[in-house]
């Protein structure tokens, strides 16, 4: 394939190393309609004749047929999946399989066929983002009102909702979906006639090949930085890495909340583990796998930028590392966003302990000391009385709101209220009533801008071409 | 400020290594801004009166006015930003300083003080980015026809013009800047009013909070994410260590044509040093440097996501070292952009010696196959015929076009065309004349589009508050 | 300093961002006693009069006095310490204090002067790593047969002591101070005499040089590498973000056991801060602080991989920011494990509480088994049964100890033994009295081996020369 | 095998994902002698008969001979590669099968496992290392006074022999060398007999069992440590990466040197590939590759640091992505090492363009000082009276040692020798003689101090167990 400047072959181990098909096999669809939109291409420019073409798309649609019934070699003895797909065309249509590569190289034809992979790929991660969200949602619809302990620095801090607390990582999750989709617009640009680093010989019409192949952006403008370029697969990886964080800081929570110590939800069997050795052991296995996935979906970020970072114009053959990092990463996270829809959907809150423990901790105490200002005691004031009230409780073992009547008029003379009506749960929660607050009103309205939110994601999913936005 | 919990102090050297105020004052006029904004949004809701309010934001446009003037203190003994403005508004008016406070703690505020100060970094990088194009682009047009010998794996491949490398770079930066958008947009929602974690008690209308902070995307929509949220930071982070990664590959690019076995470049005195020891040396210390600091702002991403990744919700201390860590990073990739735009508009192209070279090594060789072809002769054919010929060449010294007559009618019998002119570098650059080609024609149509675009960015740049996009 | 190659000067902003010393001043002291030692090797070669030797002794004392009392510039125009040193040197003793960069270059120098930095703080880390172990180690004489729960997956497994889970933690660090003894040791070899890349043209004796400032591996052994390897900075910023991770996996637990719902231990107000709106708060601030540098350490050791990835040899400027990079990072971890010390020291763990939870939560039903075991059930079998048992205490809101008795006989029927003295917490714990295990006998055993391995380590830590190993 | 208390079966999906088969099979043949050695212990303990363990250890050797010939499963459905081994055993032996699993668990028995297998895996990782400096080592004796021009910045700086930069690199992986022989002694302990996470309940001797497995370094102290820890893997990968970063450098130097530009070699067809498109192209695949496949080795072990940083004690199911992310690394590192040690036997250094070009681009601009400072000059004057020599050499086109007469009157009155013999290549190499200089001396006294690091090495190689070092 290189032809005449090489005598000897190469090394055997080497060319072992150097093979990419066991992992650019992928892209094999890809490639067969990146050649089915080249030869329609070249025949436009009267390179081919339109009977060639033909022949050409009916070798193709052959091939898609015969690899969907078989699968597509992956220990072949082709050097990577372009050199596979030439000679599938050539031993269906001889030396018209060759001529498909005029004016063409490696370097644009793959740039192009992982583009149409990356697009497919995007969308479904999209998907899937959608799914941790829709499940999120439901849960937050079943537990709109229902409280819970609310925590900073792992530190019962104010009571919130069950509800509230899933909304609060599906809002993250979104802003992830919103990264895949201005990652996925940006890539979607066709470098196919940019040839090895300088342009094409072959007098195409890019604009046409790309809406061929469909790209929104219309033909990439530069053939060098075509070829040359891998941020969009950066882009993803941190897409990717970004949206694993999110998932495994949701595991956080969940691992705790299913510890013996908070007991707050139980993971279904679908999704949990037993040990070998201990029988009581339930273990919240499939949050932790998660979590542990986001570590290596994080690496590969790390993987792709280094590799770039030493190259100079246009390719290098470093890149061809980029799918071997990339593809698992893609996988990893599609499986974690699947995992974690699926441990959403089998965790089961105990809504009795959760209202309970909501009520323990003295998470009322912020209440309490906004109650002091408005009995006129100064802020700052109003926060160093609760805190001695809240000294004088632990040393009772007793709540806020339980504290003696004695105890209450010593610590607290300024205050006539009844402290268990005014610090009773539902009012401390109620209290918090501004947009994006915890009030169970305010998680409704946010369900209901959720389920809308989740009907249009839906929509673009179905739907893998929106337009474009402007440049 | 935490009241009446705690007696003994902080150990001294804890103490010293959990204040943050030598970091965050750098938050200090962003800390103001959201004082202002609070107080009238307190005033709305009836917990301060009007004239309340108009002595506050006298005392704190008197603060800004101090500080310009004299600094803002970074070793100071207030434990943060927020205590020290804080201190200074009771200083200025006694216990109605303290009573801003109402309603809304440290999480939301520094968060919010946080957004509105990388807003305006994110538009000054976007500024620099497009210098740094600007220098780019007034580069190609100085150069758009000269040729210079285009590279893959750091070998001659085909020639393109400078221009056309200048572009690429400038493309890839292109993308970088569309990154810089979508995450400034991203972090434009205001979370002020999301109190520590659940919600803020005071009934403020958080829409208009958020317009009066100019937030283009309104409010956050749940209190916890709002509060515990890092990854516009890191999105940031992302951004800038793939813009610097660009840098890099520029860096290594005009690193290799500055060197002595190149000699396509020359930086000037401005940008280049010396050795104290060696004469002769001129280095291009410029550009090793911005490679340098890329290593630096891509290891600040692998911070931030290292230690968000195990945090569970909503706020806990770990993200105190998020500024630590990002905005070193920020600045390093600001201190990069310049230093690529000053290092490339010091670079002086010898275009003698690259259109000399653009014609040495055998990078006609794909066009004397392609005219083979066009003679009858399949491409993988005309392969191997131009491969021998080039061992050819090689053995004797000489560049295709210059193979002794008798050799070219051993070596190609089927070209009758005169090689000198049909290789000659302006034809072989006029043929690659599609889109994003390096053909002069599309080289010049390309830096029109260009300088449109570079002029829509800076209508961008001065108008820091676009139109928001539809969510 | 650059010589007669440069006409223009520097760009006033290039001329900022490419000045080293706000970051190398640091290395001042090391730079005096690399001069020293230089003018020695000068003087043994002939180039310097002992008598000159003697004036730049003396100039270097009086610097060094200089600079102790007012400390090393740091806003200089100097650009790097180098020059800062040499015009010192000059201002006290003419040309004499530039003859002694004769046949040096700031290349080899500034590797020495690194190199003679990192011993010092390395010895620092290792003796700070020796205090978070005899705080551990202390801790663990204190409860070495206090019970507590054991965890794996966060779950409830098996209950372990106090003084068990505080030496696990320890001797992850032991790993850490070995890798740091081995970090320190591999760069324990002198670059001086190196020259920029090639080696010095004086006929100095390097071995000698390499004595002179204490060395123990004698000098580098290539001059090329000697002046472009930055390895060992790798290697300790590897040795600081392992530790790191060791004391954020510490603080993970500690955060934890801190929480209300495992209420196992509380941190005393030294080391504890509060909420400025929360008056209840009592935030286990030390430990996250731990966690949240433990990142940015990580962020550093990427940041020196990939940007000594791309270099070529000999050196590079990118060399310059390693420096930036490293410094910080070193710092962190020294404040890492001084917090983390003073954590553990300021920890008060609840032993009652511990001991009432060790017995709770099932972690006794591997002992169950192996009672079934006993009475000759297959561990399969017992596994199962016992599996069943718990789901029936479960039910009934008992530990497996406190089933009913017609339940145990109808659960166990196998088993004739008193539950509750079989399954008390010091009988589970006793049963584990292998090497390692958590039977309190073992803990005493292992307290003892750490005394004296804490004290051969002060040994080492006073006495910061070892004998170099045999290579 | 989780027993009793879950009724429900996991998710199909789910199911898939947490499997580790597909990754742990490796560890087969490590899992087998665990087994024999546990076995062996449990005998000496009084649980199993001397006859129960025949049976067992010869159930192991038809499994052993079985799998060495058919290859160990890896699409079964068994979950792990113990569960495997216990059910192979158990159909060879029946219940007795199950009874090797006494007093053990998956977590100690995967820790040992793992050890087992990274022992050799570090040992061929070191030998690999061995011939890649094997390989340089004999460059540098064929070539340890070919001249060739020496960089720094990408510079011409000085000339330097072709052995001297072989040396170099050699000198870097032999640091390489030495972090995997400390990688590999720091975990040569044996975790078996640690349990779950509490300590065995089986009386077994573990120093006997840690001496079987013949781990050097005795058991492990702590078994909560020794199931958690992972840093083991992290330092492993530290090493690879660090080794793969070298590799990288030694690519960027080749990759240069191969260009058209600098012709200093040429890379055999063994190791090259061309292009599909472009009939010239040679490029240097072999060493891209190397530098490419370091960017995820370097990203492998971000992602084992991240995923170990967020876990507290013990073991936590984030852990099982360990050796997904580890054993893809150590096989980067393999085929980098073998990839490497064959590229630089299969590169041809042209030593006559080498030793032409040494003698170029003023390299010799210190020496030309240092004669000026032997003539009397203070150096940093000679240093500006060489830079004006060379700035007039550069306008006449000519090298130092070829100013015209009247030329070097004018601009060096100050010397009288005869530059063409003082500016010799060989003299200026020669000059540079003291221990680790480029003078040809040193080099051959380099060459012969590794033959005999080599010597050592293979002996380390062969003997896979060496006497431990003193803790």
């Amino acid at each position: 394939m290189w032809g005449g400047r090489f005598r000897g072959g190469l090394d055997p181990e080497f060319a072992h190393f150097q093979a990419s098909l066991p992992v650019d096999h992928v892209l094999a669809f890809a490639d067969l309609e990146t050649n089915r939109a080249w030869s329609r291409a070249l025949a436009a420019a009267g390179v081919l004749t339109q009977h060639e073409m033909h022949r050409l798309h009916r070798a193709i649609d052959e091939l898609i047929a015969h690899w969907q019934q078989h699968g597509v070699p992956r220990d072949d003895d082709a050097e990577d999946v372009h050199s596979l797909v030439e000679r599938e065309l050539v031993a269906r249509c001889g030396d018209l399989g060759k001529r498909v590569h005029t004016g063409r190289s490696r370097n644009d034809q793959v740039a192009t066929d992982l583009r149409l992979f990356l697009r497919e790929y995007t969308v479904e991660l999209m998907r899937l983002v959608g799914e941790v969200c829709a499940a999120l949602v439901d849960l937050a619809a079943a537990h709109a009102d229902a409280p819970m302990p609310g925590y900073t620095h792992l530190q019962r801090a104010q009571p919130i909702t069950i509800g509230h607390h899933a909304l609060a990582h599906a809002e993250a999750l979104a802003r992830d979906h919103g990264r895949l989709v201005d990652a996925w617009q940006r890539f979607e640009q066709c470098p196919l006639g940019s040839g090895a680093l300088a342009g094409t010989t072959v007098p195409v019409d890019r604009a046409t090949l790309a809406e061929d192949l469909a790209f929104l952006g219309g033909p990439t403008r530069n053939s060098l930085d075509a070829t040359a370029a891998r941020d969009h697969l950066c882009e993803l990886a941190f897409a990717c890495a970004m949206a694993c964080t999110h998932l495994s800081r949701l595991a956080e929570d969940y691992v705790f909340f299913a510890s013996h110590e908070a007991r707050f939800l139980t993971f279904g069997d679908a999704v949990s583990t037993g040990s070998s050795l201990m029988p009581q052991k339930r273990n919240p296995d499939a949050m932790e796998l998660v979590r542990g996935h986001a570590g290596a979906v994080q690496g590969a970020l790390v993987a792709l930028l280094t590799t770039v970072k030493g190259l100079p114009l246009a390719y290098n053959r470093d890149l061809q590392t980029d799918k071997q990092v990339l593809l698992p990463a893609l996988a990893a996270t599609a499986s974690c966003l699947r995992t974690a829809a699926l441990a959403v959907r089998h965790a089961t809150f105990d809504r009795d302990r959760c209202a309970a423990e909501a009520a323990r901790g003295y998470q009322d105490a912020t209440d309490l000391a906004d109650l002091l200002v408005q009995a006129g005691v100064p802020f700052r004031d109003a926060h160093g009385i609760v805190g001695a009230a809240v000294n004088r409780a632990v040393e009772l073992g007793v709540e806020l709101s339980d504290l003696p009547a004695a105890e209450q008029r010593r610590l607290l003379p300024q205050l006539t209220v009844d402290l268990r009506r005014a610090l009773a749960v539902d009012a401390v929660l109620a209290r918090r009533a501004a947009i994006g607050g915890t009030a169970p009103a305010c998680v409704r309205a946010e369900i209901e801008r959720w389920r809308s939110q989740l009907a249009d994601w839906a929509e673009l999913h179905d739907e893998p071409e929106p337009e474009p936005e402007a440049p």
